[in-house]
């Protein structure tokens, strides 16, 4: 079966402020290389697919579009602007049924824009395993092996191997993001794997079980799909209010996962993935072992003393001294400054929204 | 006798950078009021002196008249340009024998430029004990009662009361910067207090024991003031260049007070002063009993979290969000930017330092 890629285009990043920004947010920006985060997710996904479907919101259909074309893939692309922000069960429906819609029941991957994978041949090799378990009707999910006692991702709680296919193991539950108790026992354990909210799947599969669970849902956006090039807005609109307003996980993974329907693949470790939520993310990512400070503006001269292993990322700024702060994070943006420490990342949404009065 | 004020006007500040810096010195910047130090100072001494004597370096010397000018004050006012930087005996001894040639052997007193005094009244009050013992043919300093264990300035060891002259007492010794410890026993004997750099004296007292500790100093600063306004700057530079290069108190205080020559008034703890040496110093003239943070940049919106009695200073930036660092200072001058906590306060020098090179 051919397999497409369905790339949900969202999210503010607010924990990645003052950088990220609802009107720039994080999937628009470049991560220390040329390319943005959204670029690069579709740079890896265009060999893969047949299709590229791009789900976002009306605000930034125009910078995605941008984006992507100048890209010049080979692959075609699809543009989806959501009449209003629906939470991912909504994006993902509506890509799979236009999916269908276009191309017939196929394989189809949904994969967030804003994530960093660094082992480009890991992934590829995971989605190849995962479009196995897909084809014979499973909701499958890629699971990344935990490298710490992370509290800000959902874990999955790994099941039985698959014996049929090589690779694949049931998900017995998933999990919310935990406590620094219970995160530390996951890693402990060793059965737990952290969500990264990467799903593989039969459009007919999804929207049979969307049919369901939610039958008002996957009817509209059967609706939508199939007229959504002549609808209105304001009739789109109404059609898509129709439509649950919940994530995917829990409007299909975790009743699925129950009735056995949901496997897993655990990636390699060198898939290197990380969600790139915080500004912790971005140091974790972007430091070179052995260096004191990973200074993301390297045309900002940092002064630095007693601050070790801190991250700085100042464009604006002529200068910038850190004295007697270790782990520090200053990161200027726009104007606007952020001054924490890497243990207080994700503390960093509340100014983000302090900073929307600014 | 008269009384004259000499105001030198030197010094980088860099402690306090990146506000203050060697081309905007600390004395030139105003702390939250629309004075800056240099006028604060000088708006002080005028009610109490027949002139004022400011002594600065050539680069500032424009800045400092004008400066002044703009304060339309009665007291005549002479500006004088040091050839070069030479330390604060040449700076004082210069002024001292410009007073004297002009009008006659004389009071004086020398005032830093850049220091501050929230009580002008217990101040004039201990001048005019001062001018007393200074009369009398001593050399007078004012001390400060300590408010904690600060290592950050000398110490004065007081000495027995002098019945001539009612509150005035013996100097001891003059103490350098103390470490921690021994800063700690001083505040708890009660018997030291700071050296705020504050000297009254006779003209003719101070420039006749500059003749006897250091001759060709003497010499050429009479030489100097002689012909100040008619000397080309080259042979301003040769004379100047025979003056000692040091600070008044190792030229002439400690061993005037080995002599007994020197004596001091203990100022009311009411002088309420301050060297304004760095941001701790600045934070703690400048924060509100009760209030978490001192925003001095009211402009600038600031969203504080988990970071209690810091310090904001950021004029040229749209906001500041400060998490999880208590007692941080952020500040911003001319798009540089510290980052510290007011623990740190005395170590901003090296990043003043290293800035220049940016």
């Amino acid at each position: 079966m051919d397999f497409h890629a369905i790339i949900p285009a969202g999210g503010a990043g607010r924990r990645l402020w003052p950088w990220s920004t609802p009107s720039h947010p994080k999937f628009l920006l470049p991560l220390g290389s040329e390319k943005s985060l959204l670029q690069t997710t579709a740079t890896r996904l265009a060999p893969l697919a047949q299709s590229l479907t791009f789900v976002t919101g009306s605000s930034h259909a125009e910078a995605v579009r941008r984006q992507i074309g100048s890209l010049n893939l080979d692959t075609p692309s699809l543009f989806v602007a959501e009449p209003a922000a629906r939470d991912s069960m909504a994006a993902i429906g509506l890509g799979a049924a236009l999916i269908e819609r276009d191309y017939g029941p196929s394989l189809a991957g949904s994969f967030a824009a804003d994530h960093h994978i660094g082992g480009v041949e890991a992934f590829h090799n995971a989605v190849a395993v995962a479009r196995a378990g897909a084809e014979a009707g499973k909701l499958v999910t890629i699971g990344i092996t935990p490298s710490g006692p992370e509290t800000g991702y959902g874990y999955i709680e790994v099941g039985e191997p698959i014996p049929e296919i090589p690779g694949l193991h049931l998900v017995n539950m998933f999990k919310e993001k935990p406590d620094a108790k219970t995160a530390s026992a996951y890693l402990e354990s060793g059965g737990y794997l952290w969500n990264a909210g990467m799903f593989v799947f039969r459009t007919d599969v999804l929207l049979g079980a969307l049919e369901q669970e939610a039958p008002e849902s996957a009817s509209a956006l059967r609706k939508l799909a199939a007229n959504w090039e002549s609808l209105g807005e304001p009739a789109k609109l109404a059609w898509w209010e129709k439509v649950v307003r919940a994530p995917i996980d829990t409007v299909l993974a975790e009743p699925m996962s129950e009735r056995g329907e949901v496997v897993m693949v655990p990636a390699a470790a060198a898939i290197d993935w990380s969600d790139v939520g915080d500004w912790e993310a971005i140091y974790q990512l972007r430091h070179q072992t052995g260096e004191k400070l990973a200074n993301l503006s390297p045309q900002t001269p940092v002064f630095q003393s007693d601050s070790p292993d801190s991250l700085v990322y100042a464009p604006g700024l002529q200068g910038v001294a850190v004295i007697g702060i270790p782990h520090a994070v200053v990161v200027e943006s726009g104007g606007k400054l952020l001054v924490t420490t890497r243990e207080n990342a994700q503390k960093v949404k509340a100014a983000g929204l302090a900073a929307d009065e600014w």
